[in-house]
């Protein structure tokens, strides 16, 4: 069978397995209602470190070091590592790995790295170029708030759309030959950049959503496919008005989506308990619920097939001051649990 | 065979073949000596935009375009596009394909961009997953000294082992079933991060020249191959310092690289006449050489055999001031002429 599904599809035929999963989280992450599954809840935001950039690094360590235990491989054992953060010049996965020996190409996606990652080492795996490869990513909420916005200290004003950004890291082993329990993928689409003139850097959710109903469209395009063919049809960090306006995109077509859809974002606050406004974000939202809550349903058999679109808006503080739009970007990637 | 060359490489048994390039320079670039190569000069730095960084967008879009109209090819014909800049965030390559349609997949390999961009989109056509599939990079002067070091008004003093951020972008288009006069890739290495704990971040070029070493090292001990093979090794942007760095290192080992060794950072510019001190860097620098002066050098016949080994420093302003060193890392791809 080709690889090529048409339009921005593409075939993993030879089911490149999930092997291994683990997710690294901050304070406020592990009193959510998703702390139940991640594989470890930092005391503060800091994990030991002497800066919040530091911190970050150290949660992609973790992250790493919890996957391969769980794999019982070593740094040597994997092949090829994609990662990247929302860090200027993805300083986080760069700092993390440096000492770690491993072959590692480094990605820029902004919140959609969890998808990007995967489905590249989904295509190193599938295509046979490595026997082992992973993928990394992570966010962290008060470098990012000084690097994005302003610096914590200052006390700026958050806007109702305004969303939190997930302090957290999440890391995937994937392996060829299948045969053990784990999850799989089997296709994935690739995002084109879709912009549809949101200037708001604070309603990012809003920027984000034409870009995921642009990608989810052209999976089920490609692929003739629809939504009931997923359990659940996951984004990344929408939050409460990105999904909605996701939602309503979809619905217009006469596609109802709202039953199946799941948003990270939405999932891994409380929002208002946790006083988080529109809900998470960043690159560590999807991530850690991802190999956190999400895989560890699918190994118990709450879900056996989703569909992961993550999404990322490819802004950057200097693109908004010169008075540009957000372009947003979705990367989706199908994974089905072993036996469907 | 087998597409795992073990370490750090793989073989690209289906020949990705290199359909068309181009490249797009500034005015400084177009005075150089690789002058005669380049598809297009800028009359200044600006290329008719508001800014820099959208000057660096628009250099992308024209090299895009150059190399789409000598492929004879619409956006639409481009299925996977891997690109990346030097810029926060990259709005250098995600402005530029905003309006294109293409499916993107961002990255970050800092300087090491052209090479890392190669390497993915010829597993992208190696393995099948796209019929077609661009690589592209850039870096803008004027845009890397305002957000890596100081505003250029400021009129801070370089050192001299400082080095020129090469104004430039280069694109690159693959496509499968070769048949063609272009040239083709055969095997790559993926690089892992190398840091000696060199911490001036005004000498680059030492920073990443341990990576370019312990990259083309791995490169020959996976292929059982030895510099003879090629007729140039090429580097991205060590410069003078670090040109001379890495041939020390392989001279130690027994391995004479010099007469070899091709450094792009030191071919683009003049650096006495031109007084840009240790050579030329930036991801631009080893894009627009590859695809300008090289790559018309093996349709000419005069190079048969190369291997393109792009580095780069994977340092932030922010790592730098947590008094963080500079670790380096490099990837490497064998570019054969047909027939050879």
């Amino acid at each position: 069978m080709g690889k090529q599904a048409g339009g921005q599809s593409i075939l993993l035929t030879n089911r490149p397995q999930i092997e291994a999963f683990a997710s690294v989280v901050g304070k406020k992450e592990g009193e959510g209602p998703l702390a139940a599954w991640f594989d470890q809840i930092g005391e503060d935001t800091k994990f030991g470190q002497p800066s919040w950039e530091k911190a970050e690094s150290r949660m992609q360590e973790l992250a790493l070091e919890h996957a391969r235990r769980k794999a019982g491989i070593g740094n040597d054992q994997i092949d090829m590592l994609f990662a990247g953060d929302l860090l200027n010049q993805c300083v986080g996965s760069s700092f993390c790995l440096r000492d770690t020996g491993i072959p590692f190409l480094g990605l820029y996606g902004a919140c959609s790295t969890m998808a990007e990652s995967l489905l590249l080492a989904g295509i190193a795996i599938d295509g046979e170029y490595a026997s082992r490869a992973a993928a990394m990513t992570s966010s962290h909420f008060a470098g990012a708030e000084r690097q994005y916005r302003f610096p914590l200290s200052y006390g700026g004003q958050r806007t109702p759309t305004a969303q939190w950004t997930v302090t957290g890291a999440g890391c995937l082993l994937l392996r060829k030959n299948p045969g053990g329990k784990g999850p799989y993928l089997s296709s994935a689409t690739i995002g084109r950049i879709v912009d549809l003139g949101v200037k708001d850097a604070n309603n990012m959710g809003a920027a984000m959503a034409p870009a995921a109903y642009d990608t989810i469209l052209a999976h089920f395009r490609d692929l003739s496919l629809r939504p009931e063919d997923y359990d659940l049809i996951v984004t990344g960090d929408l939050g409460e008005t990105g999904s909605r306006i996701l939602c309503d995109l979809f619905h217009k077509d006469g596609i109802e989506l709202k039953k199946r859809h799941f948003d990270c974002g939405c999932a891994i606050f409380d929002a208002k308990r946790q006083d988080v406004h529109a809900g998470g974000s960043g690159c560590g939202c999807s991530a850690s619920t991802l190999c956190g809550y999400l895989l560890r349903q699918m190994q118990a058999g709450q879900y056996h097939r989703i569909l992961f679109c993550a999404t990322g808006a490819l802004l950057s503080p200097l693109s908004t001051q010169q008075g540009e739009s957000v372009p947003g970007v979705c990367h989706a990637v199908a994974i089905h649990a072993e036996g469907y």
